[in-house]
């Protein structure tokens, strides 16, 4: 294929991708098929000639749709949101066509700088205290990673070599790994399971601490576990609190939590992958507040700000932390100005080496909604799901099962798990409508995330109905049988 | 922005693409720009009201391009290749189109099943061993990672659970902290520095094994190693080989370091970021003799197959030393299907939770070339390599500093470091071609790549001339001074 054939298959590629879009509520949101269905639909191996475009681009509807969820379906309330959006997409195709690869400043300058600029004006659209920002000869500054998974695992890397360099000059008898089958990270009974990997990468313990009855962390529970492990010769270093939880989006109490993370010599990350991106609305910003003990916070723009995936914005107080992790310098890596202070090298501050150029995401997202755009988006999705709860709240055979602060439900039948695990089953097989479940505490509960960029009121008030009578049917044949079973 | 001005500027997009590349030998392959450029030339911060895209698309040339290092320009020599091709960025358009976000089979059926049977199919074009293959209900399997050094990482951790299950089993008395202070994993001194870094991640020792004068490692060089090692209490469980090392394209002796690896229940991964892809020849393909004794096995198709970053191929043969050393599975990931044998979920093979749809990169490649059109891609890489080399060894000042087997040719001027580091300045000073320097051994050397999918042998005739050219010069200003001080 050549640069013209390019252009003409591009240009339908753009008409495919606009048409998906724009019908994607025709589409069933859930796939049908069975785990394996695609194998036999296609060759066993690669062809030896080219194939034609043509014979490519039918196989997508063919083979590919069939098994795709359609994350972007106004009928999909499942996980979390996944971003996406026109402007960057069409960011996304100029990322690709420029196709450099930024591991260094000299690799690609302007994939580097754009960088550095654009996490700085995300930071400031949040209001992140100025420690945070790069500026122009910041201590601090932000970075693009892959997932908010990488941004705790990078921490957790920092924070346990910085810790170890410190114990080490306390107690030089101590070698490193003692020091390494002392250290403990912490984080919420609530936290994503991606803390725990990182602790389970990292090779270093990790405890969860207790969440109060609305499902936060705060303060006097997390020192409960410092002290019982101090005590007993372990060595906390991490911290990793969470902004909005995935089973339920609930707030660890970072003005508590804060104070004691910088006394104990604790790094405190803050985990706010979904809820992050309501900062930027001044009514929701209260919600930051404490995030100035924090020493690394991140969020994901490829969540709810519609960067597409993936974009997931990470900032230190000192860069040093982590470029001294990891610092490792090989001649072919080196270049001229990297001493110069002003230079940022990125692969010093993430897992891969690589790096495409996913800063031209942000901007065309930054410029084409600007702020008033984003926070708009923010709020509607915020509005829809109060909209939600208040129709849950109105039927008595349901409960809201923790507060709705941002754009996730959590709610089910008053009743058993069983029950309720009977509603999510016929929920997800009659596929008009995609949820997926979590639990609090003992309790089975649904989850409703409002996710898709064109979800409407009347999509909110279809799922609702569609839930309600699926739930009457469901009672009905549920009562059926119990009394059947207090007959025989 | 709706779709009807994405179908617009959507095309636009891709014609600036086209033009792009079309033209790109006509930019200047390495900027001008000073660490600092971008910041002064936009706004502090991100506007509060939307601005259009015309006025985004025109600071492309006045922002970004300025400050771009063109990768795919035919005079680009630096690093090692960045795939690009346009059924690879078509095929990315398309994964941003449905971005879905492929965590687990349910997240999105068709973005795991094509990665799985795509690597499959890449597998069989490098005639991996059927255990490395998923197959039908295979052992094995493969996925696609973010990059070489994430692929790294992760068998290193694989290796270590596994080895630490094993030494608590046949030593109950050394406790977890014990047995990671004894673990140590292996690579060449030529081996990539991701190596050192999953190791200082992993938090496990890592020594280098002494490359032979080839600079290839050979069994008898591991085996002196690990006795001394084992002689003084440490545990030896990971070993790196590396097929196609960064500094000058070397191969370690797979064939006898196979065999050690296994007998001492050392994991062996082989890391061929670079020269994986040439195993699609046949004529290349006995430098992956050995593979079979390998655990774990990646090459980068985002290098040298034509599939744009980020695509880097991994296969194990036992999916289930990956997914055991790190399964966690909260509810609200948990699927119907996934106790059923035939589901994989790839979340537990990587470090990121999410992951976009890459597979479609390499069907839309794989089939758009077929294996001849990449055989051909390569095949003219290696013939360019080739050429170069000629032309080295034509001229008396220079010398060829390691075997040319694939696409790289390391070279130098007789003489000093001090007088092939002023060369390699005076060449990238200039900027009409771009390439950066290793280290063999103590010598200084300068790395020439054949890099960008359109070059061809006019650009290598410039390059070499160019060189040639400014070697006269420097050799006679160097004379000079070297004649001056002698004077002195
Ligand atoms: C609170 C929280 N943290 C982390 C993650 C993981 O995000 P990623 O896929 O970017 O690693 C999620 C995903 O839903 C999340 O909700
Ligand atoms: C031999 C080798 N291994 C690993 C890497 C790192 O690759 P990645 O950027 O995919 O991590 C490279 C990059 O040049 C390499 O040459």
């Amino acid at each position: 294929m050549d640069a013209a054939e390019f252009r003409k298959r591009g240009k339908e590629m753009v008409d495919y991708i606009a048409d998906y879009l724009e019908k994607i509520e025709k589409r069933q949101v859930f796939p049908d098929v069975e785990p394996g269905y695609l194998r036999p639909l296609i060759p066993d191996c690669a062809p030896q000639d080219p194939e034609s475009f043509e014979d490519v681009f039918k196989d997508i509807e063919k083979i590919i749709m069939p098994g795709v969820t359609h994350w972007h379906s106004p009928y999909f309330f499942a996980y979390f949101p996944a971003a996406s959006s026109f402007p960057a997409l069409l960011a996304d195709m100029l990322c690709g066509g420029i196709g450099c690869v930024g591991f260094s400043w000299a690799a690609s300058p302007a994939c580097t700088e754009l960088e550095t600029v654009m996490l700085d004006w995300l930071g400031k659209m949040i209001n992140l205290p100025e420690e945070f920002l790069a500026g122009k000869d910041g201590q601090g500054g932000g970075v693009i990673q892959g997932s908010a998974s990488e941004a705790t695992l990078i921490s957790l890397l920092a924070a346990r070599t910085k810790t170890i360099r410190r114990v080490q000059l306390e107690k030089p008898e101590l070698t490193e790994a003692d020091i390494m089958g002392r250290l403990v990270a912490y984080a919420s009974d609530q936290a994503h399971s991606s803390v725990e990997r990182a602790a389970l990468i990292g090779g270093v313990k990790m405890k969860n601490v207790s969440s109060d009855d609305t499902f936060s962390v705060c303060g006097s529970a997390l020192k409960k576990v410092l002290d019982e492990d101090k005590a007993s010769g372990l060595i906390p270093f991490f911290f990793c609190a969470t902004l909005g939880t995935t089973p339920c989006c609930s707030f660890d109490k970072l003005l508590e939590l804060g104070p004691i993370c910088n006394k104990e010599n604790i790094w405190m990350h803050i985990d706010a992958a979904y809820a992050g991106s309501a900062f930027i609305c001044p009514e929701f910003r209260h919600l930051l507040n404490g995030v100035e003990f924090a020493d690394s916070f991140n969020f994901n723009p490829h969540k709810w700000l519609l960067v597409n995936f993936d974009c997931s914005a990470m900032w230190v107080k000192k860069r040093s932390d982590l470029t001294g992790a990891f610092k490792l310098e090989p001649l072919y890596l080196q270049h001229h100005h990297q001493e110069s202070g002003l230079v940022t090298d990125y692969r010093h501050w993430q897992i891969p080496l690589g790096r495409r150029f996913r800063s031209l995401k942000l901007w065309f997202v930054l410029r084409m909604y600007g702020v008033t755009g984003l926070q708009d988006h923010i709020r509607k999705h915020v509005r829809l799901s109060h909209q939600f709860e208040h129709l849950v709240l109105q039927d008595e055979r349901f409960e809201i099962c923790a507060e709705v602060v941002l754009g996730l439900v959590c709610f089910r039948l008053k009743g058993s798990n069983e029950l309720n695990k009977a509603l999510l089953k016929s929920i997800n097989e009659a596929k008009k409508i995609h949820l997926v479940p979590c639990h609090l505490r003992e309790t089975f509960v649904l989850r409703f995330a409002i996710c898709s960029r064109t979800v409407e009121s009347t999509h909110i008030k279809f799922a609702w109905q569609h839930i309600s009578q699926l739930a009457t049917a469901l009672l009905k044949t549920w009562e059926q049988n119990h009394h059947q079973q207090l007959q025989q």
